[in-house]
């Protein structure tokens, strides 16, 4: 048995759904929706060794982030997934076993999210292994949360805890699937993203359509224990508030909705998905920018985190 | 402007079309199908800078290329396309004006298919560079012609002429869209596939799901000027018969029909896109296999194109 025929093989057990007509092997895949009226939502993302992980990183764990990422692309509109397409480059040396573990980890999380893997192309990439996923999702027609949509004097909230993810998170965080779709059904989310690149940037990204600002208050801004604990660490780390307002690949979801519908859905959401935290961090303002107040006062933010105060704040 | 802000600039204006809810800049694209009842095609394919391209090929080339490969496999289902995304791996130190020629080619293209390019990614690989399309198309209800159902006796069919791609039609190539999509309107077309690895390999994706063969008719084989030039201008080239069997890119349609219904097809393909050649190259057998024809009788041919008595047949 060659490599690619272990690769024919790995490829031959895919998990399915009713509404997967053709799967691997015909020249494109072809799919069914099983409810009229509903919009597709579309979207890819690439990990490429040596850039979103490391050969020493596990198989299993890579494999859950190629798709873990685009899910959460999914549910930051939203939506459900409902088919994946995978491409993998692999140089001429590569481990079988290691594209074994990859395929071992992506299916799992495809099984337990009901998405349907309809095809793979695998192709040769001197030097390094690149993972890239296609997803195809469906939403309720009109009812994709997008970014754009907030209002003047809406709360924001972000889901969980922040920062630190390089720590171990970013290889096994659960995309916002059921979360996203329960605060789309119960209240009237006004826009919605994903965390990939760092709060203090990707708040920016929620705000620009709409030439909307944000004040964030510093002492809600929950902050994960990986961040404090490597703050703790080593005073030349940086602060753990830093690293919550900063660092990338928390997949957390950050979401507006009116102020008179904040505790109401802090009481639901405690309810429902306890103990995974939902934080109100600040509120959106009519003048562009984003602040953040802290005891000492409101000062700038900046896109990769830091500002005037959160320097010496160290913890 | 950084190179990065280049990309922004180079992937805001980018072809749109109806369907397109919301298109680049959200955390997915949202389609709405302007037709009920239609199943949808999914698929992707990457071409690699050293595996499916030259860093001295020109740029424009290369995107068209990248799009055409997916577009030809939306033909070979008998579909169309709907909407793409692009995810473009780039070294550190790439050249933002290859990038540039990079998209003009892949917009050209699909403004001329009326594919929608919805979104686009960008991540860094060092060394080279990778450009993956993601293709959304739509075919009728249960139309799409898949690579099972030909049966013993059908004809076999193929578009253009073979052989030689890598001269610089692999650059270059139509995909068959228009052309498949006729075939399907007005003939029962039982399986089709497109020729991306070769004809004597991919026929027998063809007839594998299956069990079938066939015997292809040396003579009557389309050869490419290109593979003929080059068997001409040294006799270390392989013959040009062996070039059409098995040089790969082509991507031209390699499809069955009943035998009865060859002669109306050709008739009718003539008056519709003449001068594009259509050939029946053989026909379709009860036994598997695959075997060649010639003045010296019928011996079997090997998936890479070579067979006992196509050796020593120069010309």
């Amino acid at each position: 048995m060659d490599e690619f025929e272990l690769i024919r093989r790995l490829t031959r057990h895919l998990p399915s759904r009713p509404e997967v007509v053709v799967g691997p092997g015909d020249d494109c895949a072809v799919l069914r929706l099983s409810e009229p009226g509903q919009d597709l939502l579309f979207k890819t993302d690439a990990v490429v060794e040596g850039v979103h992980f490391r050969r020493s990183d596990r198989a299993e764990q890579v494999g859950h982030k190629a798709l873990a990422r685009v899910l959460s692309d999914v549910a930051a509109m939203a939506g459900q997934p409902l088919a994946a397409l995978v491409t993998l480059g692999l140089p001429e040396d590569f481990d079988p076993t290691y594209v074994d573990g990859l395929y071992a980890g992506l299916n799992a999380l495809a099984q337990r999210f009901n998405v349907a893997v309809v095809g793979g192309e695998t192709t040769r990439v001197p030097g390094r292994i690149i993972l890239s996923i296609s997803l195809l999702g469906t939403v309720a027609r009109d009812r994709a949360v997008r970014r754009v949509g907030s209002k003047p004097g809406d709360a924001l909230f972000v889901t969980g805890e922040l920062g630190g993810s390089l720590e171990g998170h970013h290889l096994e965080f659960e995309p916002r699937l059921h979360e996203a779709r329960w605060l789309a059904d119960h209240f009237q989310i006004h826009a919605m993203i994903d965390l990939s690149d760092g709060l203090a940037g990707d708040l920016r990204h929620l705000l620009a359509p709409d030439g909307l600002g944000a004040e964030l208050l510093a002492s809600a801004i929950p902050i994960s224990v990986p961040a404090r604990r490597r703050a703790q660490a080593s005073t030349a780390a940086r602060p753990a508030l830093v690293a919550a307002l900063a660092d990338g690949e928390d997949f957390e979801l950050l979401f507006t909705v009116a102020s008179n519908q904040a505790v109401p859905l802090l009481d639901a959401w405690k309810k429902q998905f306890h103990p995974l935290r939902l934080t109100c961090i600040g509120k959106i303002t009519s003048e562009p920018g984003v602040s953040l107040r802290d005891k000492t006062g409101v000062r700038p933010l900046h896109a990769h985190g830091y500002s005037h105060f959160a320097e010496p704040e160290r913890n």
